[in-house]
């Protein structure tokens, strides 16, 4: 397999836009990576989206976005993955000019949520659950996530402040981020007084939806070194599914999609957790931020927690996550979610992330999860010298 | 680029399924082409459908379906390109298998279409053309391809009896296809006297919908040849797009990207039209089987329709087509048509067609299309030896 890199990315800013479409959205995220890259045009465009059929009334995004990018003739497709749809859209383009198929590829995450009133767009997310078991009974995706933190709380003895920093270091990294949507510090009295939406979830636990795009633009690794600029090697990728309803798991409290593509991850790269720099966690929830640290080897099973306790995951602790803010201060635009964080990595193993760089920063990690973790999807980047 | 084969297919009829939902239908393609090529399992899974987001209320069908057929933990995705998602979905397998990342992969394509009112279904099928400038005037996908068909007819002096050889050759050939919706033939005067849906489109010129799905194992060509039975190698693959919107486009009654991507395919495969033996094409429309034969090089600009009048197209002809009944007798479930298509194809190539076997077949072609042309994906599948 050949290797790839990243030459190229873009975003918009995550926010309530009304006055972009979907195509306009997507469209500026991507001709911001095709100039970033310096190329004038790719092989292969892969759209990773999850709800526009419903939400805007439009499929077929791979043609949409390459006729309105001034890329009518080539090869699009979207993929989709629930709320993984980014990554998942990521190592489609990446295996593609792996192949040799193509030789140059665009991969793009776009979402456009807040055009719908919030009821309608709680039943789309709920079509990332399980519709005969779970959707069937009009649970929500913050209800399932509720359960497993109820769970969670239980068995490791855990109370609901000492999950705070995981929203505090979001935040507070968000402040820096031009492209997040809150860019606002919280402090842990905030966090304590934020209002439950399903017990113990509150508002400061759970990521705020938007409207975004963001982009990326691989080719062979060769191709980049010849560049001179950063090379931004994709050292490794993994993806595994787990059991789609959160019920029928073996362990609800353990991510096993996360484990195996980690591991797999990990394996391709020739690395271990300690060699992480950073890692984007997908901290739809704190909660899930918890379990993903977990199974992907930065804390003992049930001790997830104790990092943000401790303060390692701010910028200069152990394990830096969402260091530009993660899905809770970025915003978490469900499709496009993945390639923000692939973006943001870019960034800061290009040494661009300003004040809240990752110094020396060196393997950048990302995980992108989909529906309450059944499909789960990482990916390390590496600076090369 | 490694060299890949399909060493296992799976169908289920196409029909209304009132009693098997998503998962049970594309389950039981799947398990049969597992259970065809003589696996245990694949290392990564990609399925193909349109509309089950809205229509079945489930998305993120790749964790879905991977955990149903016993293949929980397997990576796993959807590939979506409207009608072209089957075999959009079938060229995201055999990159990842190409690009070694994987060493086996499972292609489904699945549509359940029969649960919802027709009149959603309808608006659901918009979704594949442009929203901001068709489906905002409230167009059909009937209307678009008989604005097509008018011109065609228009332009060069065809009348609308001179298509029916399609409709009559396609339900000719279903009637031996045990998986086909239609298994009847009809006369030249059950096509003249079928009712109008938009003119100059009939009932006989359109392909009915339904529920259904297939699915292709995908190894690389060294293991197939392993396997003690006819190797199926892929030996062509290009996809391309074009407009969105119908009117945008330089010349509407040019398929632009069925010749692209027909051309890739040739040029992979070291052959030209002449040395294709039968050709599966996506006569959702009569006129697009018309369109499809020009931009493949079977006919001049204009002349598509002179092969069906001169009996070119049945399974004896110069170029058979639709030789298990195409879209229009087999039925069209949208996102599992392509990749029907693929393994019609493969039955054709191993000799296992019966009475439309086409003698000594060597490479087949399928071409899927998806929205009025604007996506369009074209395989060469060869028999070796």
């Amino acid at each position: 397999m050949r290797e790839v890199a990243v030459i190229g990315i873009g975003q918009t800013k995550i926010d309530e836009h009304w006055d972009s479409s979907l195509r306009v959205l997507a469209g500026d995220a991507a001709l911001a990576a095709i100039h970033d890259a310096g190329v004038s045009g790719v092989e292969a465009v892969f759209v990773g989206n999850m709800m526009s059929g419903s939400a805007n009334h439009q499929q077929h995004l791979g043609a949409y976005i390459a006729d309105w990018i001034g890329l009518r003739y080539t090869e699009a497709v979207r993929v989709e993955a629930a709320c993984s749809s980014g990554a998942a859209t990521f190592r489609s383009a990446i295996m593609a000019v792996a192949s040799g198929e193509v030789d140059s590829a665009l991969a793009i995450g776009v979402e456009k949520m807040t055009d719908s009133p919030g009821a309608e767009i709680t039943a789309e997310l709920a079509t990332a659950a399980d519709a005969d078991w779970e959707g069937e009974i009009g649970i929500s995706f913050v209800a399932l996530n509720a359960l497993v933190m109820q769970r969670y709380m239980y068995e490791y003895q855990w109370k609901h402040d000492d999950f705070a920093n995981f929203s505090i270091n979001a935040h507070a990294n968000a402040v820096h981020n031009p492209n997040a949507r809150f860019r606002k510090a919280i402090s842990f009295s905030t966090y304590q007084k934020s209002p439950m939406i399903c017990e113990p979830i509150s508002v400061m636990d759970a990521s705020p939806m938007g409207d975004g795009a963001a982009a990326l633009v691989i080719v062979p690794a060769e191709m980049a070194r010849r560049i001179n600029r950063p090379v931004i090697r994709v050292a490794g990728s993994g993806a595994a599914t787990d059991a789609l309803a959160v019920h029928d798991r073996r362990d609800p409290l353990w991510l096993s999609a996360a484990e195996k593509s980690a591991k797999q991850a990990y394996q391709q790269a020739g690395i271990g957790p300690e060699q992480i720099n950073f890692f984007e966690v997908h901290d739809a929830f704190t909660i899930m931020a918890t379990l993903s640290l977990e199974a992907c080897g930065f804390a003992e099973r049930g001790q997830g927690v104790r990092l943000a306790l401790e303060n390692e995951i701010t910028p200069t602790g152990r394990i830096p996550i969402a260091t530009m803010g993660g899905l809770k201060g970025r915003g978490h635009p469900v499709g496009a979610t993945g390639m923000y964080q692939l973006a943001e990595t870019v960034i800061q193993l290009r040494g661009e992330a300003g004040p809240t760089q990752i110094e020396n920063a060196r393997f950048g990690m990302t995980q992108n999860i989909g529906g309450s973790g059944s499909n789960i999807i990482t990916h390390i980047l590496q600076r090369e010298s």
